[in-house]
């Protein structure tokens, strides 16, 4: 299938709308995707990825604001991509959306999107890994992948990322407590955001407490503070991204992680493509077949999906 | 390949022993695990299936706690599956599940496992999914479900449960609005949690604010209030149960639940068979090269698939 020449080239310029279209094509699994990535992946790996995550209420869509309008004020083309994966049902994040789009919607130099599961065929971290493409083959500079949560979807997302900056709060307790078991391995800087907030100080010293318990790595990662409505620590937040980018670059650690993200590109594409030709070749009258067995336990799933490869 | 004459007969007596290691096998992708399931597979479907679930901090493992032992007072065996994305990384879980252990060890009739994403050969859902199967051929006459987060991974997991009940506290402020969006779609019961607190009215009220928008459904999600480690409410949370699982036995919930589950299962063990079968007919040095070419942006992800599974 060949290309609209609608497409492309606006897309290669960044304009938001031809985004937008394409972002949807690649969830959608639309027939020209294939075809629109083949096309643009010579042109990437120029773009700085950085992801902030953390828990709800930690105000990570404050401080990705001002992060983005710090990079805007350098002359930076800016994505954001936010992912949430609790939005499929209701498209809870639209609200939130509409309103930041607002806000910046008139300055081309910065894009925004919510990355929700509904409709992205092959789960949020590929769909969100197409959208970081395309917007790397759109000129933007840095793209900012704001997740909510730490589930598994959030692991992944942060395997797209270069550098995933970890924002927490004073005061958490509990979810504090409940996070901290993940974030050891993801983080490359910490931000301890409402910093004005009595207890910054306690966060910090478990931070520490945990980094002088976490087996020696190669880069140790500092722990920032901000107060994101002020802008407060925002620049010095830039200089550290900086420094890690720099760090990845000088210890080989951008090969390493476009590697890393080939295995998941790899992977995820390949099961769906998998599945996709299996169903394809054993036909729907087969699978229904199979789904009512299982349902009904006449058929046991290890078995029926055996059938459906062996036979298809 | 034939299993071994000590797992079978002590699964099916529900020993405890015997069903940590066939949840390690499921897990794993033990050789025997097919022929496992196969075996169960016509004994399944008697087990009543719970899920809990809700933020951080809700309280969600005393309130499981204390179902699980208001069922035991009747005489019921329960198992508790306690499912944990953000522990793959250092295994956050492990401990608090070792205090449960230890107070609950002693009895047989309560059987309790921690499900993390670390070892879980294609997800957390389908490794939760085949717990709760073996759980149910093992004669456990409920399984409580308790998740952390609203990720994927709990979409997922809740989409196992025949009553999902959705746990939330007095004064979550933020974190309440972010994850309202996605409950309304998964509640069959929610359980304000800490109902001692100040604020559980004004939660109430917006419950209701949101049913009442929600579109009118079947099935009307009754709204519990529980104090858990007084066991407050939790006689009530059981009777809203059993009218939940009466309904959906009248209205053909359970065996609409069962092809969803049926659909889930039949998906992800599709999605691995048919990975596991490309790349070994393709061969390791293909996939190598595959990925090598994907990272350094001689070839894109779509058209290495494309090659694999063509010439595969």
């Amino acid at each position: 299938m060949s290309l609209p020449a609608d497409l492309l080239e606006p897309l290669r310029r960044g304009e938001h709308r031809a985004l937008g279209r394409a972002i949807s094509w690649m969830e959608n699994g639309h027939p020209g995707a294939r075809d629109l990535m083949a096309r643009l992946w010579p042109h990437l790996g120029r773009a700085a990825v950085i992801g902030i995550t953390g828990p709800p209420g930690a105000g990570k869509s404050t401080l990705t604001d001002q992060v983005a309008r710090a990079l805007r004020a350098e002359g930076q083309k800016v994505g954001i991509l936010a992912v949430d994966p609790s939005s499929p049902f209701s498209g809870g994040a639209i609200l939130g959306d509409r309103i930041r789009m607002q806000r910046i919607a008139a300055d081309p130099g910065i894009f925004i999107r919510s990355m929700a599961t509904r409709g992205a065929l092959g789960g949020l971290a590929r769909a969100t890994q197409d959208a970081i493409d395309l917007l790397d083959a759109a000129g933007f500079d840095t793209v900012l992948v704001e997740t909510v949560g730490v589930g598994q979807d959030e692991v992944d997302v942060v395997s797209c990322v270069q550098t995933c900056c970890v924002v927490l709060v004073p005061g958490m307790g509990d979810e504090i407590q409940a996070i901290k078991a993940g974030i050891m391995e993801v983080a490359d800087l910490f931000v301890i955001n409402k910093a004005d907030r009595e207890g910054a100080d306690q966060v910090e010293r478990e931070l520490e407490a945990m980094k002088s318990l976490a087996m020696a790595q190669a880069w140790d990662p500092p722990v920032l503070r901000t107060v994101a409505p002020q802008g407060e620590g925002v620049a010095e937040l830039l200089l550290a991204l900086r420094d890690h980018g720099r760090w990845l670059r000088d210890h080989g650690g951008l090969a390493r992680k476009a590697r890393e993200r080939a295995r998941l590109r790899f992977e995820s594409l390949l099961a769906e493509a998998a599945v996709r030709r299996a169903k394809a070749q054993a036909g729907p009258a087969r699978v229904e077949a199979a789904l009512r067995g299982i349902a009904d336990r006449t058929l046991d799933p290890y078995s029926a999906v055996a059938g459906i490869l062996d036979e298809g």
